[in-house]
């Protein structure tokens, strides 16, 4: 590796929300930066923000290319050829696409370790750069064959000192895992979504909290997230065929009931979807990444004026129990709210009998 | 009208969730209720909880069948023909199949007004029931041709005496609107949470919120809605093809781009389907029933112990700002959350200024 007499320095390639960010947290932890992007404009921003620099001398420890994932693997490649002596890692979302770019360059895979930090924002760009973005989230190296110990190291070392989790996986494993847990769900929430597009104003106002909860992933941004599915297109059909598979399994049952109400086998092919829908919900991993907890809920009738929240939080805080889920919901065409809190089992009655003596009113 | 010497009575048949709750709602306004239920033992529960009486002389104004879906038809029609000056309506999530039922039996539609209170619990039976489980919900009325004014009045003051808002729709109207808005979206959270039940631990790891909202409602009861959705089954199909139509146009551009990474056309179909979501989730009305509106979102970082939630909300009602929508995220692995409170955008610079004042960490 070549020794440079400034400290080991780390050099970012795309100032948007994800390289700003990380400049940001790495500058705090006492790390030198660098930075660079297509448009001098954005580096010279994010290094007013207190990114990182925009010039240095000798070269860098470690490239992180943040850059718009179409480009990702020519920029690597780039990158891995510039600087013969540095560790190269990209954080784009789909990680196959990037090595087959790069094995298609001949790249030198050993400095090479792709990653992707699960973090992310509704705004982008620079200004929206945060240095606690990564703190508590998720970071996924990739590593493949070849990644030489030094660069995996290298890249987890840096993911942990800004706050994340490191998990490793094969860059297929990870793309198959997204396209289940994110890309899949985020189609879906649109394609439920759209069937409101043209929707009977009365019909659109019977719309409920579970149909909020389903969609509220389909107001993402139509551009990133076409790059996003065309760069895991493999995976996302994968898993769409086989949810399209039930879904004709499905409307084949509906089709039948309609014409005979008491069809053989129709009501056991729609019981058994939303029982497997039950199954899969039930290793979602709940706080913490921890096992999932069945919490039980405590809710509270809350008048829609400034302050009662506080009243309220202040008055759970009294009682000395500790919150895990919080949820806020409004009743259709009234002046008040039902706040639901999920606590441990064991908290619940001492939350509710002290929200009682307080003077709330209990729903449920 | 049958002129009875006691005060006019409301009888429930079925004294499970919604029975049981809308005894104890009427009984608390002050009405005259009495309950039945096919299981004795059920309605002698409900009327110790104080849901109303098991015996009375003379006839009841309105009679409310509250039993499961699958003999909501034949009740109504029993009802029709043992009080033949009553007022006689259903709470059936579904309504086309109640009214078909009732024509094929000639039933007296006159004196019949469906409706559909919407409220629920997961719990289920006589002891979940809550005298203000109606409060701020809508609850339709399906009024046919053959449904006399009377009918109709009676209903929907009874619905509005334990506070919940009328809203009037045609039963296939309100089918239609149910399956877009609710039996679709309930389904696909099913099928999307399905994914999940065959995943590697490492894959289902990387859940994250998005995640958790599309498949919150996946963990309803199978037999439930198998009932729901086969009382339902064409409207549901219909949507449902649509939908599966959606899906294979984007399984079609995902195959064509796997194959060609330029292939003309399948990066539109992917662009347009993200885009109609956008559309359609814009649609969906926000707090109180009203027009959605664009709300400004305060992050700020809490520390995962008893209390910091508490006084989160106590500053925050110190700063005398009122909270639209609020909710608490969870970082993997780490002892801190995130809270995400959503606020008028006029409003967002004092509170994070305030919150920042005293001490709160701001996220975004």
């Amino acid at each position: 590796m070549t020794q440079s007499p400034a400290p080991a320095r780390v050099h970012i390639i795309g100032t948007g929300l994800i390289g700003t960010s990380l400049g940001l947290a790495l500058s705090q932890a006492g790390r030198r930066v660098t930075l660079e992007d297509i448009s001098s404009t954005n580096a010279a921003l994010a290094r007013d923000l207190g990114a990182g620099e925009t010039s240095a001398e000798g070269d860098p420890v470690l490239v992180v290319v943040a850059t718009p994932p179409d480009v990702t693997a020519s920029c690597v490649a780039v990158a891995l050829e510039r600087w013969p002596g540095a560790v190269v890692t990209d954080v784009a979302s789909v990680k196959g696409a990037v090595i087959d770019g790069l094995r298609s360059r001949g790249a030198d895979l050993a400095r090479f370790c792709g990653s992707h930090p699960m973090a992310g924002r509704e705004r982008s760009g620079a200004v929206a750069g945060r240095q606690d973005l990564f703190h508590g989230r998720a970071w996924v190296l990739t590593p493949t064959a070849e990644t030489g110990d030094a660069a995996y190291g290298l890249v987890a070392e840096v993911a942990r000192s800004v706050g994340a989790e490191v998990i490793t996986l094969a860059p297929d494993e990870h793309d198959a895992a997204v396209a289940s847990v994110s890309h899949v769900p985020q189609l879906m929430a649109s394609l439920v979504a759209a069937r409101l597009e043209h929707l009977a104003e009365s019909s659109v106002a019977l719309s409920g909290q579970g149909l909020r909860d389903v969609t509220r992933i389909a107001a993402s941004d139509p551009h990133l997230w076409t790059q996003i599915l065309s760069g895991n297109a493999s995976a996302v059909r994968e898993v769409l065929a086989s949810l399209a598979t039930d879904l004709e399994g499905v409307i084949a049952a509906l089709t039948t009931l309609g014409v005979d109400d008491d069809a053989p086998g129709a009501r056991g092919t729609l019981a058994r979807a939303i029982a497997a829908g039950n199954a899969g919900h039930a290793r979602i991993p709940g706080k913490h990444g921890a096992a999932p907890t069945a919490y039980t809920t405590v809710r509270v009738l809350i008048p829609d004026e400034p302050g009662q929240l506080g009243r309220l939080f202040a008055d759970v805080g009294a009682t000395g129990t500790n919150i895990e889920e919080f949820h806020l919901d409004h009743g259709l065409g009234q002046a008040f709210g039902l706040a639901e809190i999920d606590v441990v089992p064991g908290a619940a009655t001492a939350l509710a009998d002290g929200l009682e003596e307080r003077g709330w009113r209990l729903h449920g």
